[in-house]
């Protein structure tokens, strides 16, 4: 499961049927060493979250699982809102 | 999910016939820092993209569930044609 | 989905009964800025592939699907023979 | 399946009811070559592990099997605590 | 799938019972061009393969159908041992 930061929304109109009523966030991954910045990407949000939060985000075939129909075209969900992150040991 | 840009199509003749009546589009997949440009893949239309739109794909087990076919060989999928993608926070 | 082109083959004697007949073609995917030359995979041909080829490829899940057994442990299938790839917008 | 090392821990009160109970760890990919250090992840803890321990890590769709809930939108769970790794030839 | 050389083992007492029987192998995936060397990984023995065999590795959803166990949660399996390799097109 990945960490990143809200930091953006996407609308599409057309579009299969079955991502209707769903909320497509952009999520700009955490990178630790800043080195290495990956992509952003689209998620489905499942957590009531909003621009400029941290979020936990599941990928695959797990994303769908998340939402309550599971015969969503989804690869990627917000599946929670990160209260804190703790780095111990390195 | 990933945002990019429909930039050609591909015919392939002799194919798995589970692949038949099917459209395939050449995506670019959007850059949000132009660094690391990653490559173009081939995905299946279904949201009546053309060249040029702007698209939402999902990708692996997911995809095909988009399809009325669910049993199309497919891991890439158009599923919406995006209207507007805004980057609010960075 | 990948395009690629099939440059060599694999022959292995010793493995999962669930592999018998396939057969195994190297594929070197296609790079469209030839920067980040991705590496060489193994996929099996459900397309009657021969070296020199261009060829469409389903990675993960969904290539086994395409296959008769859907009990064969493969991740990647050759399922078309690309007769032609226009990039028509950049 | 990776290799990593427990390097940190995650808390999230707002989240997918489906994820309650499960401890949220941060692995370290261990890097062989210390040149390409990939990025931390964070996995669903399986196998009492804590900061410091090095960890055998499920991705993808195998990692849900491995929990007691196989509706838990999860996509990477350790499922191992390392006693030892030998490479023994290179 | 990938092709590999095995460099190593791994011990784990304190695991998933789901995995108890299993062996598990250090996979250093070769390099076409030994510009872009990918990382080791942790793939299960299905094929009686030994400490320097090339080997065919499955991943994903694919690895465990190859074991007589679906429900192991694992992520990658060595589904075959290469007798040879032919690149005969670059």
């Amino acid at each position: 499961m990945i960490v990143g930061e809200v930091v953006g929304s996407l609308w599409a109109t057309r579009k299969d049927k079955k991502l209707n009523g769903l909320t497509f966030l952009v999520v700009k991954p955490f990178s630790y060493d800043n080195q290495n910045q990956r992509e952003y990407f689209v998620a489905v949000d499942n957590a009531g979250a909003g621009i400029g939060d941290t979020v936990l985000v599941t990928k695959g075939s797990a994303a769908r699982i998340s939402l309550a129909n599971a015969d969503a075209p989804v690869d990627a969900v917000i599946v929670g809102i990160v209260d804190s992150l703790e780095i111990d040991h390195e």
